[in-house]
């Protein structure tokens, strides 16, 4: 039996940012020895690992080198170096998720194609080489305005996702590989997050309801539970499932999806790691799913996903025209509101709509932590003073 | 205003032991520079911080040095140098608890006095400096067996504390320095802890309820909420306030107490600090007892103290007769629990008795968690095999 917990064994995390971060609470309440790798020498990772590695997280040799020094190896982040992945599963480390599942997912194309071919229910949908294609498309009327535009490779926090309404719009997409899927006149947007460990037992956690900023196509408010029917909720969590056993993943995933006008629940995308819908369980939850995630990964088994009360996210981000050392005006305001816990990722340096923290709200009635979270956006700006 | 985040502010924690640690999680969550020392080069707070720095914390020259280097000064254990903390406060550090509400805390005869002083019902005592005025008091028949003996100075984790029974055990203490208390027949050991910020705000958390181990003199299950009426928690929340107020105290205080059966709340002994009667509030209050620390000693507003659910908390003590690398024995019996989450304090060695985690169990209703957390204890073993 493998000894995790003040031993030699070894986790490794491909990715520095914020979720790594908040795997690292974790692994320091359990005392499991940890390596990070990033490109950036300010990642929020950079301490309460054991040891940190700068490094491209897309280089093969630096991943293998990375790899090759751990037990256990997982992923915060999608955009890494598949084919360092395959050798490290060949030379015997575990990697979880596997980059056979993270090939899947990976590049959205490649993700659609998975939901069609296992009959998994998702929008219509086209996967283009490049923009000619695209365009080319369009002219033939194979779609028509409004849909929505993903770039298949390298989107992030709501980058590399439009929703192309006019012709100009359209004409001024990037070039690249591209997703083109019909425009879902949804009720509400969901995520259920799913875990699984290595033994194939799987456990869903509340489904959550996001409400979204209009523009930046980020998250505003994370819902938990979502303020649905027990029976829609089910289904999405059945859904959910699916998923995660079609892909055969380990480890969390974390499954988005559509509840549309007439009551069906669609997949839009899929995580396979610790996502910002799941940020609700560290106050709200029996299992946090950072330590849920680890569970996972080292065949432990899984911790229970009942809630504990309702939770309400909302996510911190860097105010629109503002750069530099950050911060946080208002944070005494926020601090005196009851149930109201702040999240500060790390990052010294703020700008537009980034991923600068989180704040959670707990409440035994999700009304009330609704509206202390409309007063906490109201109080908080991530700006630059200096 | 001081800016906390993501700043220049230096937070100094002076002891690097597991209390030290969970303060850490607290700061990596806010993302608070941090400097802590300890004498250890294996200290569980090593990493995790911004600076560790090996000294010795009841060393005057070391306690400054250290000091000069940060904005707020606090502590996770009391037996620290006050001379250096009432040197640095002259300089205009910021210590928390302050060196005269340490001083009136750190001796046990000194804390007992204070009771007295203030009108603070606490058992019927005397101190000695030495066995020699103690061994005469019991020949002149001042008290008779048994009593409890406390050494004044030193004690921690139930070490230094002793129910004397017999003249051979009185002939046995230690020559110190020490208080000889009634032992009191209480119905139930209590423990509340209040936090106070440096505005004098104030609040309680859920009184909790001690069942200790018949020898080690250490406590088996936290229980929170303590099974009792109302009115009874509401006069030991009014009591430990009491107490915080009398001591100016600015941080935690952890203020253990005894029910007696005539229904009376007493006062046994306080720690201006985080403490193991806390735990539970990690998993199972609005804000758990670290976080509420930092707001105090930050002068921050205080977090909500209400409880999400029931908790009861077991600690993990090296078992008898083990000593070396330690392993844990059981570990995944325990954590397919529902409801269990275990913490290591990454201490590598392990020996008799000796604190190496806890583990919280949550269930919403107190009974279940109970029962579980006997099970947790069953399961679990902290051994040396190799």
């Amino acid at each position: 039996m493998t000894r995790h917990f003040s031993s030699d064994f070894i986790l490794g995390i491909l990715g520095g940012g914020q979720l790594g971060k908040m795997l690292l609470y974790e692994t320091r309440k359990w005392d499991i020895t940890t390596h990070v790798m990033d490109s950036s020498p300010d990642a929020p990772c950079k301490i309460a690992c054991n040891k940190f590695v700068l490094g491209d997280l897309n280089d093969y040799d630096a991943v293998l080198q990375f790899g090759r020094k751990v037990d256990v190896l997982t992923i915060e982040i999608e955009h890494v170096n598949l084919d360092a992945l395959v050798q490290l599963e060949k030379e015997g480390v575990h990697v979880y998720p596997s980059p056979s599942t993270l090939a899947l997912i990976k590049n959205k194309g490649v993700q659609k194609e998975f939901y069609h071919k296992h009959h998994i229910p998702t929008s219509s949908f086209e996967v283009y080489s490049n923009k000619e294609d695209l365009l080319q498309a369009f002219e033939n009327k194979v779609f028509s305005l409004p849909f929505v535009w993903k770039s298949c490779e390298g989107g992030y926090d709501g980058m590399g996702v439009e929703i192309v309404k006019t012709q100009d719009q359209l004409n001024t997409l990037p070039d690249q590989s591209c997703v083109r899927e019909d425009l879902i006149p949804f009720e509400t947007e969901l995520a259920v997050i799913v875990a699984r460990n290595t033994k194939g037992e799987a456990k869903t956690y509340s489904v959550v309801e996001m409400e979204f900023h209009p523009t930046a196509n980020q998250v505003e408010y994370v819902l938990s539970p979502a303020r649905m029917s027990e029976e829609v909720a089910k289904k999405a969590q059945e859904v959910a499932l699916k998923v995660s056993e079609a892909f055969n993943n380990v480890g969390l995933l974390a499954v988005e999806l559509f509840l549309t006008k007439s009551g069906e629940i669609i997949v839009n995308e899929v995580a396979p790691r610790p996502h910002n819908s799941g940020h609700f369980s560290i106050e709200a939850s029996f299992t946090n799913q950072f330590e849920q995630h680890i569970r996972c990964v080292l065949g432990l088994p899984l911790g229970d996903t009942t809630q504990k009360l309702p939770c309400v996210m909302v996510n911190l981000v860097g105010a629109e025209n503002h750069q530099g050392n950050v911060h946080y005006q208002g944070m005494e305001d926020l601090l005196a509101m009851p149930g109201v816990t702040p999240h500060i990722y790390g990052k010294r340096q703020t700008r537009t709509f980034r991923k600068m923290g989180h704040v959670s709200i707990v409440h035994h009635e999700i009304k009330e932590a609704r509206s202390i979270a409309a007063q906490v956006k109201d109080s908080i700006q991530v700006i630059s003073i200096d």
